[in-house]
């Protein structure tokens, strides 16, 4: 124990050179009360068993443009799992080229979110999954075309009936909402983060730790709390000042428009924090393209104050803890067209 | 050995019923003379030892988006692992939804065409990587501007380090479009054609084995031979009649633009038909969609004849001994932009 202090002792004087904050003996504890590690299992679903083999459907049509009415833009488009489940762009890039009204979120841990997209407008993934295939300026299908084009593919068929039981006909557009669900149910990263509140002390630098026991006494867990470090509830974006207008632009109130209530008035999801450092740009606007000054936004809209330099460095030191392993995800061979599959809409839109 | 014959005696109706060829007993030498079995290891490259950094390298480039000016296409967008190296689109939709001049050919198995691109105008693969990348319907990047994205990222300069030697900058576009080919050559796609070249009888139908026969007997594999059953040659589309309008666009005279040669109008590369199934539309036009049809069309352009129903259902029997089985890829995880990368240009040109 003597030789233990000492050694710490010694090591102190680096430390305080940056520590904006010393780190109480029961952080773990404290960090529990507030989040939570993810889970060693996919999670289980509310109405949608999860079996290997809704899991390999879904990820068919997570991986399928042919899902897209251009036959060119696939879920994996726009939530790449290889940069972090997200685009890395402003707000996407849809049919014809269209922009998207908000930055694409990342599909990584999003099974765990109180509801999804931005403003919360689908309670869970299974309903998420059916807004951009159908939404003009992402896939611009309707249900009826991607049916019609799943159906025509006899591989297909066979893994609808094997993923799901029941009913005569499976290839339905819920049943591909579920199925997409269920694999995204599996794309859960655990981090450095979990491992420290999983019991192990050496997982997390003293940076970290120290930005973690910020994070909490300057209150940014206030909002970003639970499972994802935040995405569990609603907040106002400027709750102490409003950002700038590009940041938060005028005409996008957020869940007013879900809830039409005047309270929700520019309303936001709190942004779930895991793997942030792999998901510029932030904020819904997708404006800001350095975690840094993402970090000193909030600490000026959210708290009221403005963050020394060092301790937006101490709070991204602990943001990085929550970059995670991304489950290995093999390549789908995806079915072959048939004659009776319909043609892409991008031949009849394109230049 | 009477027994035997019986049997097959008792079989015969059943065959003869739809055999417009009866099958050689040499077809296994015949088509050998012709075609070559795929190896069964990563095929060698000139000026370009492949090594499993290099491929590892390569396949993050072929799957980063990045490589694109808008940060939206990769070389998997057209050439997508998932559906047969390919985009099954007409012509591939690139940079602000331009559609290009000519259809994607599959990557799958590219590393044994004589030349890449429809009019072979580049030599190898290491030469075609360079073309989408800058092409303006394309990936509307730059040479500087995509080394400027990589080397902002040091894990990829740890990468290009660890497969390069010799130099102080590695990270090239030369090196670059080498590291893709390296991957390339990987995408080697083994089927039941191969399995009974290499000496298996069962592998292929008796309905397969017919039409390679006819494939044969009726000078199909005249242009079409070798590793790839095509893409070892050039010859004229519309040897022997025109095709419509549409088919073959008066505008585009293939290789003609390569070589200025007046005997080069409409000469294009013979078509690889290695997972032909997998690959439509075709023709460089993208303008049929049905194998039959385009099956067809090869016989009254380039044969002169119009093949019966019967023998076109043989010789598509054996283009489906062609589909392959595609390595298994696990997605790569992309290193993360820095403050330094380049802005995705989709978010100047978005609407």
């Amino acid at each position: 124990m003597k030789m233990l202090f000492t050694t710490m002792a010694v090591a102190l004087p680096a430390a305080t050179a940056f520590a904006a904050e010393p780190i109480p003996a029961d952080l773990r504890e404290t960090a529990l009360a507030t989040f939570k590690a993810l889970p060693s299992t996919t999670p289980a679903v509310a109405n949608n068993p999860i079996t290997p083999e809704k899991i390999a459907l879904g990820k068919a049509l997570f991986f399928d443009p042919r899902v897209s009415a251009s036959g060119v833009l696939s879920c994996n488009s726009c939530h790449n799992l290889a940069t972090g489940g997200d685009d890395n762009l402003e707000t996407s890039i849809g049919h014809g080229w269209q922009k998207g009204p908000r930055n694409a979120p990342t599909v990584l841990n999003a099974i765990f979110n109180i509801a999804q997209f931005w403003d919360g407008r689908a309670e869970d993934l299974k309903a998420q999954a059916k807004g951009p295939v159908q939404a003009g300026v992402e896939m611009a299908n309707t249900p009826g075309q991607v049916i019609a084009t799943l159906k025509s593919m006899p591989q297909y068929v066979d893994w609808f009936n094997a993923a799901f039981t029941g009913g005569a006909d499976r290839v339905t557009f819920d049943n591909l909402a579920k199925a997409v669900e269920a694999f995204e149910a599996t794309l859960v990263t655990p981090a450095p983060f979990d491992a420290f509140l999983n019991g192990d002390d050496a997982a997390m630098t003293s940076e970290q730790k120290q930005g973690l026991t910020l994070f909490m006494n300057k209150g940014c867990s206030s909002c970003h709390a639970g499972m994802n470090v935040g995405g569990q509830d609603f907040y106002q974006f400027g709750l102490m000042e409003k950002p700038s207008a590009d940041v938060l632009p005028e005409k996008d109130k957020g869940r007013f428009a879900v809830t039409n209530t005047a309270d929700d008035s520019y309303v936001f999801r709190a942004a779930p924090l895991r793997n942030v450092a792999l998901t510029a740009p932030y904020f819904h606007s997708g404006k800001v393209w350095d975690l840094k000054q993402a970090v000193a936004i909030m600490g000026t809209t959210q708290l009221g104050e403005e963050l020394k330099e060092e301790e937006v460095d101490l709070l991204v030191a602990f943001l990085n803890s929550l970059t995670g392993k991304v489950p290995e995800v093999v390549l789908p061979i995806l079915p072959a067209e048939t004659a009776t599959t319909p043609r892409p809409a991008s031949q009849i839109l394109g230049k």
